[in-house]
């Protein structure tokens, strides 16, 4: 088997460092939009918004990369629209580099699937039931469409846990998807990741894993994770599929996680991660601390004058914990939004000291660290 | 009858030039943190945050100061809990002046009132039904607590119309309850405003401005308008009743309103202005523009690549019509917080640029130009 070792002009991963004790990676992403230092968390914009925040706001949080969503865009406003508005940066403001996920995970999760064949699938928009398609062809050409620096192949994720065979012929699609998506892409600006399925089985994972590596994609997936699953079955999968993924390519666990599964993956060899968690659990007045998580709502929070967290320099740690409480019990937008921000400050503050602690070889102690004070609250 | 010319400390307005061919006034309201420029426009903070902007959101459109809600904040967190959250300035994080109203326009418009004799007014709250009572001395003990810049003196607003029996009765009561007011006021930093009554009957308006002048507040709210009677009534109102108020004190017609309201009013010699609707207007996605305004959930932006209006700065002229439109359609709260942000920026501009028509005494000139650009809608 030949490999053509070349990746998409723009895309280059440069492995810096693994940490001397642990399976933990620092590098660095170049793309045509600038640099992303791994391990790196991608905001989630799904609608081409991160929700409640301007594209400043999102930089201001110390993100590199966003990610948004396919299905959402193909189904509102139409490809067509956000390509005719200039593509994906120029319509959402984001001018940093932008990965788009396939729709694989909403037809999952979103839509009403109606049937699923090699040729694709057939499902039924969740905003208004109109009967659609989704190939593998069509999700590479319309992400072209969105021009996103990182496409990802159409998958066909399947519930866990489910029957083997199942599983099975969902994870020969895939690959035979991600063969015809690679034939199918035509953008050079772009790069395609494929994603390794397999559901809990390491034997269908490491199948699926080497003959999607025989396909030579630029970057590797773990998808199908992070969908009810407990975490120690997520750790165990990630520990058989991270190390049958090449050393030079980034390996993405889509999904993940909260912030003691991004540690966890981290130390297993994987360097992006993609999560609503900060936001969607912001939104729900849940904020995430080097203490445990904070429920804002909570009563004790009434007169308390003390910042969210000391030496947090967000927007929301400039209030007291007492006017973060009385926003979400006056039912005030501001609410959401601050504690988006600092929940996604609080994500990319975690993965900067992850990235120094793997430079000077101390993640383990990293690790044990931060557990240590999630565990205090 | 004498007047004590004294203004509390810190509160100063200093009228700077009466446009020529107008009573356009241009002014300057000193205060201990900081000036304002008049005619100035004041976003509304109803529960201590303009909503869904931070502070320094605010700030950038161009405000210098702006109003909360003391009904609001009374019922919710509590006088008593921003008060040991060290007042509304640290609660909110608006270090600039703060005006807040005394609950009085609230009773009228959200709460069920259950009676209103002299002693006060008593209410259910909106929230939870509780039965709560108001009083002149209540109400500037609350805003004492608060800690605002400006109070409001409790005022008596009736609906309109109303019997002219009913509205000279609460005409009465507001000029009784602004001398008690006045009485029981302490806090030597906070100044505190009177309110003109007396619906849309001149003789009425004329008595109620008389009798609370002669009382020597440090500024004079017209309040009782913008409660859905038609503009020309209003604009009738204000050309007895602006005449009728000391020229050195600032003049405030409480609650208006559009943009070409603002200028109608100027014109008559006002100079400050509150209003919801560039942020209640933003969150239901209509927008103002030198061109009147513009309703962005209109297919006709889907693929509009321009901005909401040109030469704007704002953030959400930094995208194009076709994504705040997407925005709305898909239901993302960056659509109302970037709306709101260009509306209290268009006032702002709006202001900015009266201001220097009236230094060059070409108000009715700015007048007909903005005029003229609204009806081109």
């Amino acid at each position: 088997m030949t490999r053509d070792r070349s990746l998409p002009a723009g895309l280059h991963f440069q492995l810096q460092h693994v940490d001397l004790q642990s399976g933990a990676r620092l590098g660095e992403l170049h793309t045509l939009r600038g640099p992303v230092c791994t391990p790196a968390f991608m905001p989630v914009g799904t609608q081409a918004t991160v929700k409640g925040l301007t594209p400043g706001m999102v930089r201001a949080t110390g993100a590199q990369m966003v990610l948004a969503n396919t299905y959402h865009l193909a189904l509102r406003p139409g490809e067509d629209v956000v390509k005719l508005l200039g593509g994906l940066h120029q319509f959402s403001g984001w001018s940093g580099p932008i990965l788009t996920d396939s729709g694989g995970f909403q037809l999952f999760s979103l839509a009403r699937i109606s049937a699923v064949t090699d040729a694709g699938a057939q499902f039924r928009s969740h905003i208004d039931g109109r009967l659609l398609e989704l190939s593998p062809e069509r999700a590479v050409a319309i992400q072209e469409q969105l021009g996103s620096d990182i496409a990802m192949v159409l998958d066909h994720v399947v519930a866990l846990p489910s029957d083997r065979t199942l599983v099975e012929e969902a994870c020969q699609r895939t690959v035979l998807w991600a063969e015809r998506s690679q034939a199918a892409a035509v953008r050079k600006d772009q790069s395609l990741f494929a994603i390794v399925q397999g559901g809990l089985d390491p034997q269908l994972r490491q199948s699926c894993a080497e003959r999607l590596v025989a396909l030579d994609f630029p970057g590797y997936a773990i998808g199908g994770l992070s969908v009810g699953e407990a975490p120690a079955e997520m750790y165990r999968i990630l520990d058989v599929t991270a190390p049958l993924l090449p050393e030079d390519r980034p390996r993405y666990p889509m999904g993940v996680g909260r912030p003691e599964d991004l540690l966890e993956a981290i130390r297993r060899g994987v360097d992006l991660f993609d999560c609503v968690m900060p936001t969607r659990n912001g939104r729900n007045a849940l904020a995430f601390t080097d203490r445990g998580t904070v429920r804002m709502k909570n009563r004790v929070h009434r007169e308390d004058a003390r910042p969210l967290e000391e030496g947090c320099a967000c927007a929301a740690c400039q209030h007291s914990r007492g006017f973060l409480r009385h926003l979400f019990m006056a039912g005030e937008m501001l609410g959401p939004i601050l504690l988006s921000i600092h929940n996604l400050t609080y994500y990319q503050r975690l993965l900067s000291t992850v990235r120094e602690a793997i430079k000077a070889d101390r993640f383990e102690e990293c690790y044990r660290e931060k557990m240590a004070g999630w565990q205090t609250a």
